[in-house]
């Protein structure tokens, strides 16, 4: 496995330019449970040459790839990217360019929070053909594992996701999310790569005019072994997610659909392990 | 293939009790190409042994199920459902108290739009054994195979899922939709099952705020063999949609996303067909 913990060792200009240029594929990897990778992304990770993954992708998706197939990790995680967004671009780029083909692996779907867009862009400008192909996103991991139906009709009318990840490299740290949306009653709401600023979300929830009662919960890892559900309210939520130090990677949901957590979460689920752990936390 | 024409020739009270019900797994068959199924949701399908199904799913996500399983059509097409919700979780308590497994098989995403949240809670309030397999859901479908990366952020900071399906069996025939929270500028808005409320969705989009200049399509049987993507603005996509006979299945996407469709939606991916017809339709 190819690490690149020093960049500057890539680099892109010397690669080899091919007449005809790769293709590129851009895979979901899914939330984390290899078996909900779907047969299309399995397929793309079996046949791989070169497969450019993030931080969050686990060894259990990677374990699909060829031992001879070329792997290489480009980040990312909260407050530590190993390659800038920027140089993920340049790096599949230059692979591409060089004539080999190019899977692209994500967490859960590159086109939700996952700058699949910005990717596919780039390798449109540069006319290099590329494929997308979907993954389950966290949210849906989480509602299959965790026993909270997003869109229940007698709980929400609407389902929202949100970003609590700070906008990137070199920009200031500030939320900006359209609380006046988040708050309305009535919705699901989920807000991915939240956790840190978890108080701060919930304050402002509140602050826009959501209940305070309104339930609440943390997924972690949603849809691993090691899955674990903390349910609260907005207003107790985030002293809970620190009493049971909670860790990124992990999901927000809120809404009333997270009361159907208790009935729909417990049943017992063997590959999805909505199991001790989870009941541990739950209040 | 057992089709249900005459709903009562199942009486379900008839069914022998077993001392232990069958388990049941509520299975994502996602939007349609059967490569886009999960490997969890595929190896249920071929180890079924009854399954029920909706009318959106494919014969293509059918073909996986043996020969020799039990299939049932349960419905349902917007104002012609074959059975009633109500009759659909009726018999699928039935069939599993007799002791048999069951796969409940749903297009798209059983917690997204799929009603598997109700049917999960009937399971749990009668004590059967449930699983559920996420599936990828149309959204996700149609924005890989199209072209329109749901979040990107120069274009969005959330995601707003909404359905214009009717309430229901019954029930009076208006739409019900937070029109302030869809109308809301900086975002990406997907509404299931709108087509045939697309004037009037689109009509009260404008008149709760949203530029009538909003990039707007509708993408027609996502990620089948003829999808079909047609983009105007809010303004104009009704009489497009009308001019071009589009035909449900179909999502409506509205925000500026959607301007990504012509560059992204055209490079040549042969098993996700943003093809010819596709063009075609495109303004």
């Amino acid at each position: 496995m190819t690490k690149i913990d020093e960049p500057l060792r890539f680099d892109v200009a010397s690669l080899l330019v091919a007449a005809v240029p790769g293709r590129v594929t851009l895979v979901g990897a899914g939330p984390g449970d290899p078996e909900l990778l779907t047969l299309k992304a399995a397929r793309a990770l079996r046949e791989a040459q070169i497969v450019l993954y993030d931080h969050l992708v686990g060894d259990d998706v990677l374990a699909l790839v060829p031992a001879q197939a070329q792997r290489i990790c480009v980040g990312k995680r909260a407050g530590h990217h190993t390659l800038s967004q920027r140089a993920i671009i340049e790096l599949m780029l230059g692979l591409a360019r060089s004539g080999r083909p190019v899977v692209r692996l994500k967490g859960g779907d590159p086109y939700i929070f996952g700058r699949g867009g910005e990717e596919a862009q780039a390798l449109a400008e540069a006319g290099i053909p590329f494929d997308v192909i979907p993954g389950i996103s966290a949210a849906q991991g989480a509602a299959a594992a965790a026993g909270i139906p997003l869109t229940h009709r007698d709980h929400a009318c609407s389902l929202v996701y949100a970003t609590g990840h700070l906008r990137g490299e070199g920009e200031p740290c500030a939320l900006d999310l359209d609380w006046p949306l988040l708050a309305r009653p009535g919705q699901t709401t989920v807000i991915y790569m939240g956790l840190a600023m978890l108080p701060t979300i919930c304050a402002q929830l509140v602050a826009h005019g959501l209940s305070a009662d309104t339930p609440a919960a943390v997924v972690e890892r949603a849809t691993r072994s090691d899955q674990r559900t903390i349910v609260g309210t907005v207003q107790t939520l985030p002293a809970l997610a620190q009493a049971h130090g909670a860790k990124p990677p992990a999901l927000i949901v809120v809404g009333s659909v997270v009361t159907l957590h208790r009935a729909l979460g417990a049943t017992p689920a063997p590959a999805l392990c909505a199991t001790a752990a989870s009941t541990a936390a739950c209040k």
